[in-house]
C-alpha cells in the first residue's frame, strides 16, 4: 500500500469555486473533480443451464447461470456533451485496473481522460474480473464427466514474463537505461496480473467484440481503446456492427490480416496504432517487431482503401524509452495526451 | 444495459455553486458529485513460484506469479475528513458490483455514502474478480499431476438458488407481495454472479480477513461492512488486527461461535446485525432464522461483555419486505441513512 495516492490538501472553497468557472481546470491531474453522473452495468449476458453443479460450501445446484457478460463501469465529466466517450478495454492476465491509479500512484488515464472532460468507459473483458467466467469445463472435469486435459487452459504471466515481454530490460530485473515503466513499483503491477480464462471462449467470436460493438452503438458514438491481447479488438467490433465506432485505438499488439472487403470497411473508421520503445531488443517468445510490421501493413492497408488511419511510433516522436505498459509510463499524461489531441482532429475534427 | 441511467440533465453553474456552498447538497442522490480524490491499489499479495506452467496462447513459463492481493478502488468526497472511511466487502458468487449501480439502474450505497460525505471503499474478496485467483492446483489437474478431484470446487450460484435464497418470494419466478428486491431487473442481478473460488483459499485464515484488517489500520480507522458469505469477515478482521477497527457492521449471515476471549476483544468495536424481512418464508438449503438467531447469540455474548452491540432486525422497525440483497432493494437508501445513523452515533458520537 506504500504506493497509494496520499489524500490531498484541501482546497479552499474559493478557489474551487474560482477553478469551477474555467474549462481549464478540467486539465488538472490532481485536486477535487466533479463528476456529472458515475456508475456501473453489464453489455450482453446469456443464460447457461447447469446440470453438472459443483459441491462445496452449498449444497449442489442445477439450474440456470449467466455467462459471457460484460462488466463495466463509467465516469461522465461535467460538461463532457462536447466530447466523445472513450471505452478502454485492458490486455492479458489484466482488469481494467489497468486504467486506474498507476504502479507507482499516479492518475491513470482512465482519470486523466476524465479531467480532460471525455466519458470515460472500462470493461472487463468477457470471462475475466468482475465479468466472470464459465466454470462449466472446470465443474465437469472435477466431477470427472470431463477429460482433465479437456479443460481451457488458463493464462498467468509470470513475473520474469512480463518483464521482458512487456519491455522494462533485456533480463529480469535488468531496466533499460532510459526505461519509462516505473520498474521500482514492479511488485504492483504483479499484483494487477490475474488468471487469464480467454480460452474458455471461441477464439473466433469472443464476445467482447461484439459487446464493445453494442455498447459504442449504446453510447451512440465511441472511440474504441484495445491494449496488447485486446489491441485488435477495436477493430474486431467495428466488423461485428461498425453503427457506434467512432475511432479505433490500437495499442502494442499484432495486427491481424483481413479480406479485402473488411478492410474497406474498416477504412471508415478512422485508426490510430501506437507502439513504445525497444521493440526490438527484448528476446523471448513473442516478436514485438513481427507486430510492428504487422500494424505498418494493417496501417497501409487502411490508407490505400481510402482511411485515415496512422501509424504512431514514439520513438519517431523523439518520445523514447516506454514500455508495453505505457498508459503506466512515467510519461503516461504526455503520452495520454497524444491520443486525445489525435481523438480531437481525427474523431471530433477540432483543429488544433 | 436497458437499466444504466440515463445521463441527468446538467445543472447550470449558479445552480452548482449555489449548491456546493452548502453541505446539504453532498446528501442528494443525483447530480454533480464532487471528488476530492480517488483511485485503486491492492492490500498483502505473495509471491508463488510456478513450476507447472499452462500451456496455451503463450508459451509455457516458470518463475513466479503473486497470489491473495486484495483489489480496492476508493472515492474520498470533498470535506470527507470529517467522516470515519466505510470499506464495503461483497458475499458470495459476486464483486464489488454488489454496491455500485443496483440492477434496476438506482445509485448504490458506495455513491449513497459518498454523497453523505463518506470515504467508501470497496475491496473484491482475495479469489475473486480484479484480485484475481491462484489458478495453481486447476492447471496441475489439467496436466495430470494432481487428481482431478482434488481439484477445489469452484461455486457459482444459479438464478433459481439466489430468487429463494435470497428471498425474493417462495420459489423461482414468484414474489412476496412485499418484496422490496426490484424482482423485474433480477437478470441484471444474475450477471453479477461469478464464480466463486474462496474454496483455493484457507478455510481457517482467509486472506481477505487480514487485508481488511491492514486496510482498516492504514486508513487510521475505519468501519468494515460485510455481506452474507463476508457478513462475519469485520469480526475476523478485528480478531487479526483489532487496531483500526472502528466499527463492524455484520449483514444478513450467520454469526460464529467464538471463544470467550475473542468475545472479549471484539466487545470493544461497535457492532451492528441487520437483517431484512422474511427470514422463515423460504425454504432451502439455508436456514435463515438459524443466521438470525446465531446473530442473536452473538449480539447478546458481546452486550454480556461489556460491548456496543446492536441486533437491527428490519422488520421491528416497521420496515417490511427487504430481501438478502438489501443493499440493492427499492429501499436501499432508506436502509443506508440507518447505516449512516447507527455509524454517526456509535462510532463517530455524533448527537442525533
Amino acid at each position: 500500500m506504500t504506493t497509494t495516492r496520499m489524500p490531498l490538501r484541501e482546497c479552499s472553497l474559493a478557489v474551487l469555486l474560482g477553478c469551477m468557472a474555467q474549462a481549464s481546470c478540467l486539465a488538472r491531474s490532481s485536486g477535487p473533480l466533479t463528476i456529472q453522473e458515475q456508475g456501473s452495468f453489464f453489455v450482453g449476458g446469456e443464460n447457461r443451464a447447469v446440470s453438472q453443479p459443483a459441491a462445496g460450501l452449498m449444497p449442489a445446484q442445477t439450474g440456470d447461470i449467466t455467462v459471457n457478460q460484460m462488466y463495466v463501469e463509467y465516469q461522465i465529466p461535467l460538461h463532457a456533451n462536447r466530447h466523445v466517450p472513450v471505452v478502454f478495454v485492458h490486455g492479458c492476465c489484466l482488469s481494467s485496473k489497468t486504467w486506474e491509479t498507476t504502479p507507482d500512484g499516479r492518475i491513470g488515464w482512465s482519470e486523466y481522460f476524465i479531467r480532460k472532460g471525455r466519458p470515460v468507459y472500462l470493461a472487463d473483458q468477457v470471462s475475466r474480473a468482475r465479468s466472470g467466467f464459465d466454470p462449466t469445463p472446470f465443474t465437469q472435469a472435477r466431477a470427472g464427466t470431463l477429460a482433465h486435459a479437456q479443460m481451457p487452459s488458463i493464462l498467468e504471466a509470470t513475473h520474469q514474463f512480463a518483464w521482458v515481454v512487456f519491455r522494462f530490460g533485456p533480463k529480469f530485473g535488468e531496466a533499460f537505461a532510459d526505461e519509462q515503466f516505473p520498474v521500482q513499483s514492479a511488485d504492483e503491477l504483479y499484483k494487477q496480473m490475474i488468471p487469464d480464462l480467454n480460452a474458455t471462449l471461441p477464439q473466433d467470436a469472443n464476445p467482447t467484440w461484439k459487446h464493445m460493438a453494442a455498447l459504442a452503438a449504446k453510447l451512440h458514438g465511441a472511440v474504441l481503446v484495445g491494449h496488447s491481447e485486446s489491441g485488435f479488438f477495436p477493430a474486431r467490433a467495428a466488423l461485428v456492427d461498425p453503427s457506434g465506432v467512432r475511432g479505433a485505438v490500437i495499442i502494442e499488439t499484432g495486427c491481424e490480416k483481413l479480406l479485402p472487403a473488411q478492410i474497406a470497411a474498416l477504412a471508415r473508421i478512422p485508426t490510430l496504432v501506437m507502439f513504445g520503445d525497444h521493440l526490438g531488443d527484448v528476446k523471448g517468445p513473442f516478436s514485438w517487431m513481427a507486430a510492428y510490421d504487422s500494424c505498418n501493413s494493417y496501417v497501409e492497408q487502411l490508407e490505400k482503401a481510402g482511411g485515415d488511419a496512422e501509424m504512431m511510433y514514439l520513438p519517431t516522436l523523439g518520445i523514447k524509452g516506454n514500455s508495453h505498459m505505457l498508459m503506466q509510463d512515467k510519461n503516461s499524461n504526455q503520452l495520454a495526451d497524444l491520443l486525445i489531441a489525435w481523438i480531437d482532429r481525427h474523431v471530433e475534427h477540432h483543429a488544433h
